[in-house]
């Protein structure tokens, strides 16, 4: 179906610092056919529907390259906690009575929560993935899903198998907004003979492999125990690196792991927020765009965060680098926009499709309202979105050319039903 | 007038992670009467008003306890810039041209934005000073005003004039709900025998002293030049610190410093975002709270963060702290709530005033909606608040027992008015 956005001020993300002023957006199927001034439309063309951009930015959609959609249910559930407390004794034994049934909704709240943020695409890492994908399927939003693999916990080899039939059924579903991942979880909870058989899949079917990179210092040191180098020369010297990697986190890389994430092209999602909460540490990231190593932006699970929020994880981003490095320059505020939209896009293996508001790419895109105070005067709008913004700006949103949000309201889910069931599964897990 | 607000979970910052469950809180006049079980309401009393607080949390409502609410004027003006260019090239030349017409509507901007996040008090510090004392009376605010002075300028000895004159004119002005403080602008711009002139003043009105204080290395560096300490020691030695002092930033402090201000009950607004965003250095926030300092937030101008957004700024102090510590327990959800309730309150010298929900203090208090995606499932609130809402969520405020934002609707101003004239003035000023 043909759609036009029109007398709106786009940020295409295609070149710094570009605004196009009063343009049009032309929406053909599931993709983006024209970007510019109104007289620029061949003669005769007419949209089936018109959107009016007045007063509203359109830009990319915001990609999220690092979460665990269905731990959106466990929200606020356990915080300020040590790390290994966290996870040992409130995360991980509420997880093991997740049913699908919960991560089916604890996915769709998180969706909602991301539409509703301005988010259009994320990766996923989680189980009980084909719930995930149904829920990605009914619900309009693209993303990347992986079946997390522990190769050490008894389900190790089953998780390969279901890795597989994620695979077969749903690479490419739903309309070609679902592409799927391998998600072996992280170097020390999968050995090299595991890998070896994660890596023997991405063979076989030509995909990427999503995994959790030098989170921790624990880790780093647990790794240099076992295999006597870094994290990341352990994966480079098991040869993972061949295949497409996105590596969550590389808080704790060195000078030599970036050249090699540089020479490998491993895409690097950094959660800033999550890595703060949890204190894992502050990533180089001015450090690795310095040596050209492609960046994203994550909200990682809600559990650490706790939003899916990536508004305010671009804000995160900006200002925790510039203190980290005492250099109000570091990470200014179109390179925090790149990195939650182009950056992300190129991680998550889809740098070719989104991330851009280009004819050919594809129409995922959002309208934010700027006729708020907090959005006043009109200065510079890359600050205003980066430092300034909220999520509640974000007006409408466009997936695959359809419109899943027009004014904050949902056209895709029953908002109230999903905080219902959602609410509804909480109480039965924490009982 | 009698308010009630009914069916509603309040948070009363009275004692640490209190939630008071389907409570009432009575309201008479300017005052809390009554905080608790409905039943507990003496038999016959009857409110004019009544709000349903079904579905919200209440809490105190924030107060920003450092900022400069014209420079809203120049959000987004001029970002990622080195301090001294930032400030010489672009901020103090604007600075020049503002007249008072600007600082009115700059001031009404942003006290729109504050009460629009949950914001009831500010502490300001600005110059026409009678402008921003006019935008507080009409909108409804309450404010800790204070016309900054720059003792090596000019314009020294006429700043001292015109903070006599605001404190005749407005001190306990608008019903009570605007005090008046001294406001020497820091020590490296106020030289001993202007302090000397701004402590007379102090002493002769019995009022306090707002001042910047070790914001930057800078500062530390040039006042050990010159007087061979730190800047907090020698503002001590010189008898500031017998007054009542409100000292943003201190982000430069040294355990002996510490010292000095739990010894001299010097109040500290803490400004992570403006810190961060002009990498000014991460001020030891839990040193000076184990030390028992007063430490309350502030977001600092909207040029320098650029939003007055209080949650997010708790959000800031809570991930910064834990990061930097690398300690994920280091200032848990009610401690970054308490800051910017209780902790800001006692530091712009009204603790006993504001800040809490119970009986005797002002009725300053917000209603946040939590039937939102981001805030389910019902988890903890306090981390809900700081962790994951946002400022939209703020439905109702209510400040010296009037209703100013009912529903997000202004009671207050003309909303639209002032983002025209906000718009205007700032394109004169640029143009």
């Amino acid at each position: 179906m043909k759609k036009i956005i029109k007398n709106v001020d786009v940020l295409p993300m295609t070149e710094e610092g570009l605004v196009l002023r009063d343009a049009v957006v032309v929406i053909e199927g599931h993709t983006i056919k024209y970007v510019g001034a109104a007289e620029g439309l061949e003669a005769g063309w007419a949209a089936a529907e018109e959107i009016d951009g007045a007063g509203m930015l359109l830009l990319p959609g915001f990609i999220n390259a690092h979460t665990h959609a269905a731990m959106t249910l466990l929200r606020s559930y356990a915080d300020d906690l040590p790390l290994m407390q966290w996870l040992q004794e409130r995360i991980w034994p509420l997880e093991e009575k997740l049913t699908a049934e919960d991560v089916y909704w604890g996915t769709k709240l998180c969706i909602l929560e991301m539409i509703k943020s301005g988010t259009t695409t994320f990766a996923d890492m989680y189980f009980f993935m084909e719930d995930v994908a149904r829920a990605v399927e009914e619900t309009g939003i693209r993303a990347c899903l992986s079946r997390g693999m522990i190769g050490v916990a008894p389900t190790g080899l089953q998780a390969l198998v279901e890795s597989e039939a994620l695979i077969e059924k749903w690479q490419e579903g739903a309309d070609g907004r679902i592409t799927v991942m391998l998600g072996p979880h992280a170097p020390y909870t999968c050995p090299p003979d595991y890998l070896e058989k994660v890596m023997a899949l991405a063979e076989k079917y030509k995909v990427g492999i999503h995994i959790h990179l030098s989170e921790t210092l624990q880790e780093n040191n647990d790794i240099r125990k076992m295999y006597g180098k870094s994290p990341v020369a352990h994966l480079n010297d098991l040869g993972l690196f061949e295949y497409p990697v996105l590596a969550a986190h590389c808080v704790h890389v060195s000078p030599e792991d970036i050249k090699i994430l540089q020479a490998k092209k491993v895409g690097v999602a950094h959660n800033p927020e999550s890595n703060m909460k949890l204190a894992s540490g502050i990533a180089p990231v001015p450090e690795m765009l310095a040596a050209g190593v492609a960046v994203g932006l994550g909200t990682d699970g809600a559990a650490s965060n706790n939003n899916l929020d990536m508004l305010e994880e671009m804000r995160s981003a900006a200002l925790l680098h510039k203190v980290n490095k005492m250099d109000p320059t570091t990470i200014p505020s179109y390179k925090a926009l790149e990195m939650a939209t182009t950056g992300s896009a190129q991680v998550v293996g889809l740098g070719d499709q989104v991330g851009k508001i280009a004819p050919g790419y594809k129409a995922d895109m959002i309208l934010i309202n700027t006729e708020k105070a907090h959005l006043y005067p009109k200065h510079d709008y890359f600050a205003h979105i980066v430092y300034a913004a909220q999520s509640s700006d974000v007006d409408t949103v466009i997936i695959n050319g359809s419109i899943v949000m027009r004014g904050r309201e949902m056209t895709c889910c029953d908002e109230k039903e999903v905080l219902r069931q959602a609410q509804r599964c909480a109480e039965r897990l924490i009982g």
